[in-house]
């Protein structure tokens, strides 16, 4: 089970005390750019018309060895890591919903709501789809005190 | 970037002839259910309260080598990979979301909508969170028209 990156992600944080706590935080979102190596074009085409893709990336720079119990630092119980979206997983694979504001040159998406490093290995594009990724009223469990919107 | 197996996905399709198109596709969708290692157990903690999650696995039994663009089987154009869901992609990730039913025993939860194999290795379980995660208006460029609802 081998990823390969697909491409790299440019975002305006270059450190982790930089990013944002998750790509809604920052208002307004700055513009980011997910580029695809040249091989990976062909697979570009067919987005336009989609308002979000998701994004999937590889968390390449960790803070620290990952945790399965930890005190998140916004709250004071200890939570299983399953249950948060910390960046220090078992498989570092990162996932954001994000705006897609068009093309800036053929190989390079313009995109709003990510929050992670400048820099980042990009492995997957997907086309947000509301059918099946978005369910509004879910509930959030013990993050529900924590939401900021 | 390597990916470890945090676990493995029961459904009840055992050829990809028996997987539906996406997740939401039957109606009721069959309970799965996702096991993890025993390693991983004390991650688990804190699911409660969450309608739904995010579900990571690696698909594992592609039915062909991946193409860049290709006519999908319900379309009639070509289009490029990552804008569609197809399953055969250069990182073989797929993901879903899911409603979460509760846990059957400590190690494995019990969840609806999946449209992978019978055992898929799970690689990720992320919560959902409608803040971050849910767009219901987003536009769904060339597969609008073939949104099954």
């Amino acid at each position: 089970m081998t990823l390969h990156p697909i491409g790299t992600i440019s975002t305006p944080f270059k450190t982790i005390a930089d990013c944002p706590r998750n790509g809604r935080q920052l208002n307004p979102a700055p513009l980011c750019r997910a580029r695809v190596l040249p091989e990976f074009v062909p697979g570009l085409a067919s987005l336009d018309g989609f308002s979000h893709l998701i994004l999937l990336y590889w968390l390449d720079r960790p803070a620290r060895d990952y945790a399965l119990r930890f005190v998140p630092v916004f709250d004071t119980e200890e939570r299983g890591l399953f249950a948060t979206r910390n960046p220090v997983r078992p498989n570092p694979i990162g996932l954001s919903v994000v705006a897609f504001d068009g093309f800036d040159g053929e190989d390079c998406l313009k995109v709003r709501y990510l929050d992670c490093l400048d820099g980042t290995p990009l492995v997957d594009i997907k086309p947000y789809l509301p059918t099946t990724d978005a369910v509004p009223d879910a509930s959030m469990g013990w993050l529900a005190r924590h939401a900021t919107r």
